[in-house]
């Protein structure tokens, strides 16, 4: 076309970046990564199917079902196909209903694995690709929505939601990776990413806030199939001088973009949530798990409950006495109620019914919050005094799930075979479990697939 | 969801536009806002199918060939059927592909039709609908386009494409006319549209340019079906805290949205290109093509020719001696060399080989041109010299196309005929040509797209 010419003299980021994501190889990873990416499928799978049947994804299916795409991948749990790129926007819109999928907190906020692996899952049922090949796409795709993400610092404050934009680049480059684009199509299917780059923070607490994902998946997954063809886009979509870390954001940070490329792995630092609420909530449920070990049997005798908390948790889920299961959501009381009750903090446990359960009110009133400004968002103290006078307390340093106190591959594995509960039978939830640890086992996804639909 | 608050106390702007866009009927239109619309079918119909074997569209197609979408709408004089939303997707970028499409200058350069009538289009295969239903529904996407564009005023200088994140509204608003949403519907069909409204301008000169307005087409013909089916979002989308007027643009001026909305009809200030090139040749064009009139059998006598123009012109299209197709669109010598050895500028006049033609080049060589700063953009002045000395002069007042001096009935019609031939047979262009000028007499619009397929 002859009008290729970039705009900037600075580094060519995106390229380098291109380039990177094209050339590591699977057996570039450490161990650790590797696992982080098996921990991902499994705990990602867990969260859509605990989602498969909720009434927004009905109006989706409802939407698509004349849309004539019948002929492509598989809809997670739900016996049916569509084309590959509407599958992809299905899956990953179901991926992130709940909240409950996982999060990467460094510098941006990103459910990467929603918008990334609906759109690899779909891809794979275009053609044999190994399981290393899958995990080394996987990898690819945070690098590049982390990374883009960091280059573009005041891009969550402007009003964008990040796993809808940053979700595009992340799925492209993942697709990307796994159709084996070299440095250019790379860079190309990252330009084509990035110019369908949406989702406004506007539409939180509706019904876009997940299709952000699933749109993000479908977008992303076109692009690198356009980038395959020959398809071509800006050399600089995020450095250019109309680019996006310019558009999108008033700061830039570029060099996050190449920054220790192939040292840290963004993967590796993923976080997975044991609780089915907003991250907020986790330090105080934590706490509460542990004091009902403490407790043991007394738990009838509690007399009354203090917990010490991050002014967030006040602000954000200050609701005394939630009425429905998606109000118990902004309930430190209810959340801390059911932890003690149940030891868990799972969907069951945000259900209208336990919110209006009696035993869970009996407990949320003897509940006091205070606010303690020393406290990090990751931490929280509790103390329960039983009948007798008896005290219990805890201090939680670091919230179950965060980089720095990782959920363990036992607490991913129980997490997935909760949220598998109803959407496939035990035996199948258990084959998948053991099929997702031998992962880069397989041949070809797609026999992982078929136990998944 | 319980979180439907509204975020500011002014005026419920986008639910008013809404409840307008639902609310008015085709017997509201007076005819020459029904006629802006029957010349907008034929004249975008055209400018699709002088693309339709384009090999940027070719790369679409075959990325598209595997996605498993083929029992859904038709792509344009291609015999190949996908998805609605994929069918939308090719026709958009189809009709955009070489910048001849009709665009509206009223604040914001948006090509209107080629989202919103890739949109209708398939979403006329899904169900019956009569002619003057997709007329209203056609008028409906340009209020929403235009007028939401108008609300973000400095959205263009931003960075944005605007065809591709106001073509998204405007689709979406048109469907949802065809649909017949409620003004609730609608609300949801814009906020849902909005959330997916994406285009950077880092990407001119790319084959993404044309790929947003395709995008802008299925995603809010997405957008529709999702609101038709329940499918929320918030109900402030453009003027919420963190709405489109907000996030993509640093001035406000939410008013347009519903400032005049049933007295001034935005279709009807649409503006339609006569040449293939951008509008800023346009005046020179016309100039040259008076001229030639002039002159008459005298052509060769042609001694020297002078242009005067806005200095816009001399900044964008100053290239003396084009090499190629593409390249001679930006250049006012072979734009007004061709004008007076052919009086057109269509696409032929911009190939390969037009570019290379020695009788262009040696006109080329007796032509100079000079800026003049009291000349408008839509304004040029031309003056030829022949043998003998005898001297010809021309002053275009407002360029052919504008708001203020439209292509007649007649030049659009001979417009299509032109960029119809290689798509469809002359007497099949004959018979669409026909059925546009009465396309509110189609009782079923299917009637229509056969003839176009």
């Amino acid at each position: 076309m002859g009008m290729h010419i970039r705009s900037g003299d600075g580094p060519a980021y995106t390229q380098e970046l291109a380039a990177f994501l094209a050339g590591f190889r699977y057996e570039d990873l450490l161990a650790a990564v590797v696992q982080a990416a098996r921990r991902g499928i499994l705990d990602w799978l867990g969260c859509a199917f605990a989602a498969h049947r909720h009434p927004t994804l009905d109006k989706l299916l409802m939407a698509l079902a004349d849309n004539g795409s019948s002929n492509g991948a598989s809809v997670l749990a739900r016996h049916i196909r569509l084309s590959h790129t509407d599958a992809a926007l299905v899956n990953g819109q179901m991926g992130h209903l709940l909240d409950y999928d996982d999060t990467h907190m460094a510098g941006v906020i990103l459910h990467a694995s929603s918008p990334v692996l609906a759109a690899l899952f779909s891809a794979a049922e275009m053609r044999q690709v190994t399981g290393r090949d899958f995990i080394a796409a996987y990898v690819a795709g945070f690098e590049a929505g982390v990374r883009i993400g960091q280059a573009a610092p005041d891009h969550h404050p402007g009003g964008w939601h990040l796993t809808g934009t940053l979700g595009t680049f992340a799925a492209a480059a993942a697709v990307g990776k796994l159709l084996g684009l070299d440095a250019q199509k790379m860079t190309h299917a990252l330009g084509i990413a990035g110019t369908q780059a949406a989702g406004m923070q506007q539409n939180r607490g509706t019904m876009c806030k997940s299709f952000h994902a699933g749109r993000a998946a479908s977008n992303g997954l076109l692009a690198a199939l356009l980038a395959e063809k020959g398809f071509d886009s800006s050399e600089e979509i995020v450095e250019g001088k109309r680019g996006f870390a310019r558009i999108y954001s008033k700061q830039q940070a570029l060099e996050r973009l190449t920054q220790g490329l192939g040292d840290e792995w963004l993967i590796a630092t993923n976080g997975h949530k044991p609780y089915a609420c907003g991250v907020v909530l986790h330090p105080a449920i934590d706490a509460m798990i542990a004091l009902r070990a403490q407790v043991g049997d007394g738990l009838d005798e509690v007399e009354r409950v203090e917990i010490h908390v991050n002014p967030a948790v006040v602000t954000i889920t200050g609701t005394v006495a939630p009425t429905t299961g998606l109000h118990s959501k902004f309930s430190i009381y209810h959340s801390a109620a059911v932890a003690m009750i149940d030891g868990a903090a799972g969907i069951a446990q945000y259900s209208d019914e336990r919110a209006a359960d009696p035993r869970v009110a009996a407990l949320r009133d003897k509940i006091t919050i205070s606010v303690d400004e020393s406290l990090r968002r990751d931490q929280a103290r509790g103390r329960v005094v039983v009948k007798g006078g008896k005290v219990f307390e805890t201090k939680v340093e670091h919230a179950t799930g965060t980089a720095d106190n990782p959920m363990s591959d036992d607490a991913i594995e129980k997490k997935f075979l909760a949220n598998a509960d109803g959407a496939v039978d035990a035996a199948k939830a258990a084959d998948i479990v053991a099929s997702a640890w031998r992962f880069d086992a397989l041949e070809d996804v797609r026999d992982f697939i078929v136990k998944v639909n």
